[in-house]
């Protein structure tokens, strides 16, 4: 079991934090910019907070950054972790050298998924794509890593970045279309629930077959009269509508692809 | 229970053809353009099936018509429908004034899912929003709707259109969010299923809270870098890369808004 500090307090920092703790290790600081935000966390894991990372204890087995990206290649440059410790970060698009390369034993620790502030999420569900500079780190990463979470997977930073952005549109744009979604409906009165069985079996069905062979709606129909009676309806939202145009012509495109492929693969193809 | 014929043998027909005799009705014919396609699903729901609609038979109980929008107008102005009988479509952005004026007891029933071949729906849970002519249509199609689904709601088809739109954003976008996702794994080498514990919280997820307090990603953050870096990685696919660009914009318009609408309501704003 090791000993942990946590730099940042923010949703992921939160996350791993509890799981960190549930799993039987030791959160022994929390450092944050804000003294209020620090406190906060360190409460819940019931450690010390700080805010000055030049008081950084060299004791620890483990240094985990979990900051924003904009804020971590500063923290991860100047923070004056031990040589010899696992020194991780946790974001899915910064490469691994924003650590200096005096730390043998720095890497990365990227936990897909969406975190907040209000919602326990198990991490161990949570897949966490691992990357090290040495194969000693990447033993230690491993091994820790594989404490929290039952899906561990090494990737080199530059699928990892692939990766990420694959969640930006799976989670984050995903997640927009249905906030567009639950705006039209505040604004004609239906209750934003009654999307939710829609939204529940769109991603249930994707465990079962492809997105593009379970797309359904007048997009990949085909359904002119409809599309353009639903652009209509946005005249007043031009951004929604591009979306709308993009979206359907990419439906259609990936549809006309998809039926393609299958016929150059000999298979019958859908009707 | 009733005598149900059903015009239409896609996805929408087969899912309300297997939930109708599921709950003890019978269907007693099935039409499509095709006889191939009409005895395809006259098989599953032991029943006869047919092609020309001039044959069909004036003693059921209900009609329902499941069609390609497209083709919805057409077929529901020429079919000889008795005009004492309940007649329905199952379009959430068509009219109920597509069937003639003669029919007192027409409707819409416009059961709101993603429905494919391959995949049984339970029509139970999926919320159906009807619509009748008439008070007495009304009784009749509330009465019937009731034996398939627990959630029968009223809505006017002027409502309806939105209801519709939002699901093309909630349901097709959100899955075509995934398609693009996938595509961008699939050149890496990453498997689609990687995903799939990020689709499925980013979907539990608003069952607790809105979408848009629930946003997370770089967007939200407003992380430039990250945004510009992950543009950079969409060089080749421009038309992602304009999904990604509105996208973005909009989840930082969406959470400008909703920090001004906390303000405004008086109540403190979250960090």
């Amino acid at each position: 079991m090791s000993d942990v500090v946590l730099i940042g307090a923010g949703r992921v920092a939160t996350s791993l934090g509890l799981a960190i703790i549930e799993k039987g290790h030791r959160v022994t600081k929390v450092y944050s910019r804000t003294a209020a935000s620090a406190s906060r966390l360190s409460a819940r894991l019931g450690c010390d907070a700080g805010t000055d990372l030049n008081t950084l204890p060299q004791d620890a087995d483990v240094y985990i950054v979990a900051v924003s990206d904009a804020a971590l290649p500063d923290i991860a440059s100047q923070t004056p972790f031990p040589d010899d410790k696992l020194c991780l970060h946790t974001a899915g698009s910064v490469t691994i050298d924003v650590f200096p390369q005096r730390l043998k034993f720095c890497g990365v620790l990227y936990p897909m998924q969406t975190f907040s502030m209000d919602r326990l999420v198990r991490m161990d569900d949570v897949p966490c794509f691992v990357e090290a500079r040495t194969d000693a780190g990447m033993e230690r990463l491993q091994a820790f890593a594989s404490t929290l979470s039952h899906r561990v997977y090494r990737l080199s930073g530059n699928d990892r970045r692939y990766l990420h952005l694959g969640a930006v549109f799976a989670c984050n744009f995903a997640n927009h279309c249905y906030a567009i979604a639950g705006e039209i409906y505040r604004r004609h009165g239906i209750p934003f629930d009654a999307l939710l069985p829609l939204i529940d079996e769109t991603a249930r069905k994707v465990h079962q077959m492809s997105p593009v062979s379970g797309q359904s709606g007048p997009a990949v129909r085909g359904d002119a009269d409809v599309m353009e009676a639903q652009l209509s309806l946005l005249d007043a939202e031009p951004v929604w509508a591009e979306v709308y145009r993009l979206m359907s012509r990419d439906i259609g495109r990936m549809r006309d692809e998809a039926f393609a492929a299958r016929r150059a693969g000999g298979s019958e193809p859908e009707k």
